[in-house]
C-alpha cells in the first residue's frame, strides 16, 4: 500500500473519533447529547435544504464541504461552548494547532486542500464562508428551539447573546432573519433565555 | 412564515431523528453503536477523501449529496442489515415507501431533487450512484477492520458475503481493490468472517 493511501486510512480512523465528542447541545427529544459527527451532518444537510434563501453569489456546494470539515479540530482542541467566555479566549490558539494536526495527517495537497476550507470557514470572509458559519451557528438555535433551550440550562445565556451570534444570518439569508428574531424572542419570552 | 419555509423547518426537524437510529457497526474504540447522522458524515468525508482513487468521470460533489440524503428513508423503515435476508427481502418496499413520506415533507422541487438523489442511488447505474455505493459499502467493512468485526459478532457472516458487497469497488476505485481484498482475507484469517 502506498504512504498517501496509509495516510488518508489513518485519518478516516482517526476522523471516526467526531461520532464521541459531544457538543453542548441536545437531540430533539433529549436522548443524547448531539456529538460533532451527527451535527456535521446536519449543517451539511441544513445548508443544502435551505440553499433557496441563500444570495445567489453563494456556492453552497463548497459551503457543504466547509461544513463537512469544520469541525474537525475539535478532535483535538475539543469542543468549545461558544458562550464561555473563559474557555473561547483560548479557542483561536488550540484550534490553529489541531488545524495543523489534522493537515499532517493527511497526504500534502489535500491537507492543505482541507486546511484552506477550514482556514477560510474560520476567516469568515467570502461569501461561501458566511454561510456555512451561518448554518453552523443556526443549528444550535434550531436544536435549542425543539428542546426548549436544553444547551441553556447548564449556562445562562442571554437573548442578546443569541442574537449577536445568529446576526450574520441578516446578510447571508435575509429573508429568513425575521423568522430567527422571532424564534429567539419566543424562546426569551418563554424565561430560556435572560 | 411561508408554507414552503414551514415545510423546510419540519424537514429538518423530523430528519434529526437519523441521530438516534442506531446501525449494526460499531464505532472505532467500541464505545457505542454508530447510527445513521454520524454514518452519513463519515461516509461523504470518506467520499471527499478517498477522491484521488475515484474513476475520473465520477463527480465527487453529486456523490457527497446522495451520501448525505442517502440513509434518510430509515428515519421509517429503520436500519436494514444488509447480511438479514429475510429482513433485506422487504426493504425495497419498506425503503420506496419510506422516501415518499421523505419527498412529501418538503416543497415540491426539493422533494423531487432529493427524491431523485435517492432513486440514482438505489438504482447504482450512474458514475456517481456507483462511488456513493461504494463509499457506503466500504464504510462498514472500514469500521469492521478497526473493531475486530464488532458488527459480525451477532450474525455470522461470510468473506464471500463481505467481498460480493464490496465488488462494485473493483469498477469505481481500482486501485483500492486490491487493499480491499486484503483487509477481507486479513479478517478472515482471524477467524472474524466464516
Amino acid at each position: 500500500m502506498d504512504e498517501a493511501l496509509k495516510q488518508r486510512i489513518e485519518f478516516l480512523k482517526e476522523t471516526d473519533k467526531m461520532k464521541t465528542i459531544l457538543r453542548q447541545n441536545w437531540v430533539i427529544g433529549r436522548s443524547r447529547r448531539e456529538d460533532d459527527a451527527a451535527h456535521s451532518w446536519h449543517c451539511a444537510l441544513m445548508a443544502m435544504t435551505l440553499a433557496p434563501y441563500a444570495k445567489p453569489e453563494i456556492n453552497v456546494d463548497r459551503a457543504v464541504k466547509m461544513l463537512l470539515v469544520h469541525d474537525l479540530v475539535e478532535i483535538y482542541a475539543g469542543d468549545t461552548p461558544c458562550y464561555d467566555v473563559d474557555v473561547v479566549k483560548t479557542q483561536e490558539t488550540r484550534e490553529k494547532a489541531a488545524a495543523s494536526k489534522v493537515e499532517s495527517l493527511l497526504p500534502e495537497v489535500q491537507g492543505k486542500e482541507y486546511r484552506a476550507l477550514w482556514e477560510e470557514f474560520s476567516a469568515c470572509e467570502t461569501e461561501d464562508a458566511k454561510y456555512a458559519v451561518t448554518i453552523d451557528h443556526l443549528q444550535p438555535l434550531f436544536l435549542n428551539y425543539f428542546t426548549d433551550g436544553a444547551s441553556w440550562q447548564t449556562r445562562t445565556v442571554s437573548k442578546a447573546q443569541v442574537l449577536k451570534r445568529n446576526a450574520i444570518a441578516k446578510e447571508t439569508v435575509p429573508e429568513l432573519y425575521p423568522v430567527i428574531e422571532s424564534a429567539v424572542e419566543e424562546l426569551y419570552q418563554k424565561g430560556l433565555l435572560s
